[in-house]
């Protein structure tokens, strides 16, 4: 339906296909087609949860090349050695007391623990709830299990409490701790935890490290309280030899600017416990829509748009560095990224990361997202994990900014399942990924650079 | 406080004691003092998961005995034979099949079931959604693994799917299915399934049966429609032989007509995935605090109040044929009965169940409710399984009606632990129950009773 029409619209306008009769049919279709919802569908039935050097994985790689080749787009593998960590058996007990019987710790081990000996180890609970009482109880958690408590109620606190999941197991070990229980950074609970990646330094010493349910991490508290507590965890987590693995890429070359990058980025992999829906499944599938919408237009846009599938955001984000540094010599001509990896939430509006006059930029693409509820400029900070390795490169960023208001209250755990997803809110984003995508590789401007980070700055890690 | 106030009230009035002093007395001390989440707080923290026949039930026993001599109330152990049905390993799964790997189910076993052979049952998956529907299916499902799927949304809906659980499996096993999976009766979903009583008649073919999460009913339901589905289950529960354990009994005699009594209870055992906390842990709690707060009165109440923790209300009601049988030569003069298994939500009113006039009775104590928001009679049905039993000997029925909003996001899941309790909510319940026990052990008239029920009818069913 669109072509003829279309394709005049588009080789007639000033600026060709900003033209509001060009947004309407890329949002529209985008939204009416719920393309993304049925992508998002086959990807989680019928791939399913897609860890880091699991066959998951390498079966998502599979079928994200047989969804390019399927819209005619050429896509490739880009090799990434990844880690291989993979969960096994998972046990814990709070252990009978006087007073009071033993029970069960609904628990889930962390990526990058290692596991316990056969049997479990036990220890008596000492609960900290932050990295810096960690510190001032130093040697006193020497032979303890550090249970990692905090009050995470909004989403805004993942970023306050996550350093008690990703530093505080390794810190704990430092000290001689024998293990690390830490509370799931969670919004919602109904006994589940929430994994997620802890880090050891090279050469560190590794202690079991898991994630507590919410429930769990409430009853420790109380207990604690009362007096002694000791807990038992047994872990079969196992840290195998890295493996190689890839990043799906594609490129849509632009018709006058080839040269001139466009990114359009997602993370292919997702944790084990569920079939990542939306984390990052529903990312994955918003590009892929984009690559089909923008596929099958008549014209092609000015510059290059293109699709990486990173591999390995959650736990190491190799993809995202491999990226960078295979593509080190164009990146200087990367004229903008966006990254999809805020779940599948109805779209709020844009935020973008460049240099002056960026915003202004922005806006003059944004009132056709108004049908959608998009169609304001955000303060919010434009990133993404797998972005951050452009930050030197003064890469300009862009965000299609989404509701993340129950975002927490699965992340990272079994229940990350396609019903969570709602197609309506999710096909909007979808329309306002479209739109914002072709604007960035339409547009007569580019967005000016951000200035270069500060020397020292955070690299970005996995979520 | 109260004692010299109370205790001229209390003897002046023309009622003694439903004088507005005394209601405002009890309720703001229920209010006040949160006895009543104190209580539930020492239960699922020291006595923990209570299914009849476990330890944990016969714990619940001695705490409760405890409990009532801690605050000067003689109780008794009255023998109930129950039961004895114990969880094992449990584990589901989607079998691999064209086009998809296999993923787990996540399931537990319904109470009653029978364990599968070691390493499972393996069989293909027929969707229902009706006991109508699996007759009309009939021997269609002879061989098949049935799967019960529903639309539960909203709390009533537990009525009217909840034969899905008690009914469906023992219906398919007549039938020829060799399992059967019962999407779970559930509010609110995070991949925990949740559990419940399932029936089979005596001698009949028993066949596996549990409750899948409702995210793996959604994904079979999905799957289903594709195509064939194979499912394993493995399920290491086992039927024990009956043993012997106890209602807990403790009267306040009545001071003018200790032969009258007025009986208020609450199920003392739960299921074993979690401490119950909700159910029925609050209404053990509920019925502690009441007991306390009479006893300390100056003056008893005319009538004797009777609490009865139940045994084995969740899988056999038990505890309630017993009592009823043991006790059948006084329900003649149980002048009303009051069942707390309705969670910790905040009250809304009351309902009873009597002859003509007894909502005018009832309405007479209502006005000092309105201070926890409960002063109104609602038409809502007053009962109680536990109070099912007592129906034929005509015995009055009241009910402090609560917001049970939430209550299947957790019914019967591992998620039934104290974090979901509001102290607040729960509190001014506790002064509901505890006014109302009192205005029916107090008042000069009593209720009239119903008629008695239809011959054949329902006789009431473990929740």
């Amino acid at each position: 339906m669109w072509t003829a029409a279309l394709l005049a619209v588009a080789l007639a306008a000033p600026e060709p296909g900003l033209d509001p009769t060009v947004a309407h049919a890329l949002i529209s279709e985008a939204v009416d087609s719920r393309g993304a919802h049925a992508d998002l569908t086959r990807l989680v039935d019928e791939v399913g949860p897609r860890l880091s050097g699991s066959a998951g994985a390498e079966r998502a790689v599979v079928w994200a090349l047989d969804q390019f080749r399927a819209m005619g787009v050429e896509a490739r593998k880009e090799p990434v050695l990844v880690p291989v960590w993979v969960r096994g058996t998972e046990r814990g007990e709070v252990l009978a007391a006087a007073g009071r019987p033993g029970s069960p710790l609904a628990l889930t081990a962390l990526g990058g623990s290692p596991g316990t000996p056969k049997g479990g180890i036990e220890g008596q609970v000492v609960e900290i709830s932050s990295l810096a009482e960690l510190q001032e109880k130093g040697a006193a958690v020497k032979g303890r299990v550090v249970f990692f408590n905090h009050a995470m109620g909004v989403p805004g606190d993942y970023r306050k409490f996550g350093e008690l999941r990703t530093k505080g197991p390794a810190a704990a070990g430092k000290l001689g701790a024998v293990a690390a229980l830490v509370r799931s950074l969670a919004t919602a609970t109904l006994r589940s935890p929430h994994t997620g990646a802890t880090r050891f330094e090279e050469g560190a010493h590794l202690i079991p490290a898991a994630a507590i349910s919410v429930e769990d991490a409430e009853l420790l508290h109380r207990l604690v309280a009362r007096g002694p507590v000791r807990v038992r965890l047994e872990l079969g987590c196992r840290i195998l030899p890295e493996a190689m693995s890839s990043n799906v890429v594609a490129d849509l070359a632009g018709r006058e600017h080839p040269e001139e990058v466009v990114l359009l980025g997602a993370h292919l992999d997702s944790w084990d416990l569920a079939s990542g829906a939306q984390d990052d499944g529903a990312g994955v599938a918003l590009v892929l829509e984009t690559a089909r919408l923008l596929a099958k237009l008549p014209v092609r846009p000015r510059r290059t748009v293109r699709f990486v599938l990173y591999m390995n955001e959650e736990n190491g984000l190799r993809g995202a560095k491999t990226y960078a540094a295979a593509h080190a010599a164009e990146l200087a001509r990367h004229v903008a990224a966006m990254e999809m990896d805020a779940g599948a939430g109805k779209p709020l509006g844009v935020a973008v990361k460049a240099g002056p006059g960026g915003g202004a930029l922005v806006e003059r693409w944004l009132p056709p997202l108004a049908a959608v509820g998009a169609g304001v400029l955000l303060p919010d900070e434009a990133g993404g994990a797998d972005l951050s390795p452009l930050a030197a490169a003064r890469v300009p960023v862009v965000s299609v900014i989404q509701d993340m208001s129950r975002y927490f209250d699965i992340h990272h755990s079994a229940a990350d399942t396609l019903d969570k997803i709602d197609p309506e809110a999710f096909s909007k984003t979808s329309g306002a990924v479209v739109w914002v995508t072709y604007a960035l590789a339409e547009s007569a401007e580019v967005l000016p650079r951000p200035p270069a980070p500060a020397p020292g700055a955070a690299s970005g890690t996995g979520q």
